[in-house]
């Protein structure tokens, strides 16, 4: 415990962690202020996450970049499923699918994309595993598959339709969390010598020790499941007075502030020419939330939700998430990076962010 | 001949073959016994593909694996064609189409998909030529690009439309076939020395002589053709009987049988570490039927068929082939293998299957 | 001057030259004679484009193929820019997209693929600088991005639409310039060493002086931009005698007929085995219409049109664009050739050119 409360001493930027409890009390007292919480709990979520990121490394380094990057994704992963399982009770259906393509776009695009940028402003060639790359990629190419089979299959219409819809959407649920599986028991078990990250030298800091970096883990992960819960509330009121659509406020805004936890970790890890961390968090949890935070999701829904929730998205969804995919797939396979590779994938997000932000808001999901 | 029944004699399995008679009289004496004429024209072909296999092993250990891969799949896509003719002279032009497109689904993503399953689940690593499975990959892709672009490129309506896509067709069949052929000059002339494949030491039983391998490859060959036609006219009524959809019998059962000779040979040399028979087997199979016997079809139906057929298919079944191209083009380009490369062949096509099955009569094509 | 007199008295192909001053008193004198103007402006612009190539690979002599290819597209682009703005102020935006749409496929399919196939007819495998292929399949991916999302995103009606498409189409215009200003960036300054191309022997032609070559370049530029309206005026009218559809003449002749200059350079340059001049050409032009042209003249359209262009394309072209960028990424990720690459290329390039050609009149864009 003396150590983590050295690292907040020494660091000037953890004193700031008061906002926390302060995001707290301020939603308890002036619970109709949305842009004050809006702000505070962005900030909040910020600093857990500078918490967040440093215990991952210490974990990260016992482990090795694979099974780090896999704790830290499912870490951060973990707090966008509590909210999700608080909008799937409501029956929020249209949110909770916003969130998971926007999770999916913003980690494999911006995530990705600048770590490369910022990786690539310190160094002049990066090298990373591309094996780990295209598994990854792999596994999000299946997913999109199956978002897009159903749709392409059926043409729109008919009371026969929701059914099929329906049990289509079990059974991918069912085969995507087999095939998460398997990936898990390829790159961790029987393959496991193909994900190794290199050497990189040992000019780290010193890690914390295990126990406090797991408890920190721990502790942080449910401060920023609690924090984002204020923040989710506020975010739509505030958005809508700085004039902002519900399609970028669900894509953009909220999958940036829920994945603030993991880009920590990535970019710190592209500064520190450790690209195999990034790609594995930025990848992998895109490929989690992908494979197995929705089908959970769907699965779920016919025990706590109102009715139950299917994989059916938003076509304009369906296609940002295939070119997200197809980026990471194209710009992934050499195994090396630079600069211009990382504004490649942010331009791509670019584009994204621009027309959503400038949909007119009857046309959005 | 002794050597043939030596074989017979050796291994009971091919006891079974007196399925083959048995199916024969069976249709003669109790044609309307739908579901039993299916079981055992199932079992016949199966049996029957186990020959063909041993035959084209050994003349592939004569010719090499590149064009032992070609010969075995043009004598399996010959039993296809020789139906599809039969259908296309009853202007079953819907049952002609479907197959096509299952064969070519089937083949890129079941066959080698469970081949590079069944050599992973022996092998930690498999490399293969990947020069071979670009090359088949672009062929694929060409194909779609075909079958994409007259649909994409006008609007559904008008009269003028009929005549657009029949002369399209035509020309776009001239074009494949084409394109088939100088594949066939590149690869088995020009730059052969590149589709070799490597020496896989020489564990392999020994072969048959080359002129009982050829007669019975022309034997067994034209017996698949005679059951091919037996189980085409079963199993619609015995699908029915077993609750599954049109679409689902005409992509996944049809084609699964229709390809089974192929498939014994692409296991067999996946077992035996010789991916590049499996990987020549099913992409060149699948490019041939795409290439060669889809526009054969075409410019015979001007002829055979009541009215010409054009290469117009059902959306859901484009959508379909340019996934399995892309998957199949996006997972060989390393040249190597493991059983997880496999699982995510077949997890691609488990989705196609499942949704086919679940597909509201209605709406199939 | 003496080198270029002595070069033109050399070579009898460039006495034809005198083409170009009968073009111009021809158009003085019979105006209406379309089919005429339209042969002669096709023969001089293609001798105009003998001599630019020579002059452009004296410059890249001193260069390098990476800036001398650079230079070709840009010249070649500049007569292209030339055409279009003229059209962009008479308001003929249809005209306009088609002849961008046009220009990109039929570099990166018709130029790059006739390359490969000129090529590899002589020299048995090419080898080239497979960075660059990427870059450049990088952007165009980028670009191709840009034009599919608007339209994916929405569905089509509604006054709010036509708002959202404009300023959309401004935004892109913005992001797409930027990314190919820092793509320029990257490969002439930060990371040129990985753009060079390999040293293919002195078995060159005495170049022209430096200063002849540029001045060459200048003069000829203008002489084709001249030449180029004449045939811009007169080929629709010989289009319809010769009874081809508006589609094919705005995708397929003009797009030929303006790309003739640095066709002739990227041939030359893959005869003298140095592929990496003809990828530069071919690819680097498709990238900078798509990146800099085409955003440029959406910006133009706002100080010079009589309303503003937006980025919307015809559906068909989005398609062709998508897939030439495929095929362009996925055929040149190798950075090796061989003959029967550039038929791939040309056959995609013929399956767009036929249905383009068969379009019936009313549907085309």
């Amino acid at each position: 415990m003396s150590v983590l409360l050295k690292e907040i001493l020494h660091n000037p930027l953890l004193w700031l962690l008061v906002f926390v409890p302060a995001l707290f009390v301020g939603q308890a007292l002036a619970p109709d202020s949305h842009t004050l919480l809006f702000v505070v709990s962005v900030l909040a979520v910020v600093l857990l996450a500078t918490l967040l990121s440093h215990a991952t490394e210490s974990v990260a380094a016992k482990t090795g970049d694979t099974v780090g990057g896999l704790l830290n994704s499912t870490l951060g992963n973990l707090t966008e499923l509590v909210i999700a399982v608080a909008a799937l009770r409501a029956g929020q259906y249209t949110l909770v699918k916003a969130s998971i393509a926007g999770a999916i776009v913003t980690n494999s695009l911006f995530m990705l994309g600048a770590s490369f940028l910022l990786g690539g402003l310190k160094y002049h060639v990066q090298e990373y595993n591309r094996v780990g790359a295209r598994l990854q990629a792999g596994l999000l190419f299946l997913a999109t598959v199956a978002l897009l089979i159903p749709s392409a299959v059926t043409s729109i219409d008919s009371a026969s339709r929701t059914t099929f819809v329906q049990s289509v959407s079990v059974g991918l649920a069912v085969l995507l969390i087999l095939a998460y599986g398997l990936g898990l028991v390829f790159s961790l078990k029987t393959h496991r010598e193909f994900f190794g990250s290199e050497e990189h030298g040992g000019n780290e800091e010193t890690p914390w020790p295990v126990g406090l970096a797991l408890t920190t883990l721990a502790v942080v992960t449910i401060l920023v499941a609690l924090v984002s819960e204020v923040f989710v509330e506020s975010v739509q009121e505030a958005a809508t007075t700085f004039g902002m659509t519900p399609a970028f406020v669900g894509f953009i805004i909220v999958a940036l502030v829920g994945a603030a936890a993991e880009m920590a970790s990535a970019f710190s890890g592209a500064r520190k020419n450790r690209l195999d961390l990034s790609v594995g968090i930025a990848l992998g949890s895109a490929s989690q939330i992908a494979l197995f935070v929705a089908p959970v999701l769907v699965l779920l829904s016919y025990v706590l939700g109102p009715t139950p929730m299917d994989l059916q998205f938003w076509p304009g969804a369906v296609v940002m998430i295939f070119i997200a995919t197809m980026t990471a797939a194209l710009l992934t396979s050499t195994g090396r990076s630079a600069w211009f590779v990382g504004v490649l994938f942010l331009m791509v997000y670019l584009i994204f962010a621009m027309t959503l932000y400038l949909l007119p808001p009857r046309v959005s999901p």
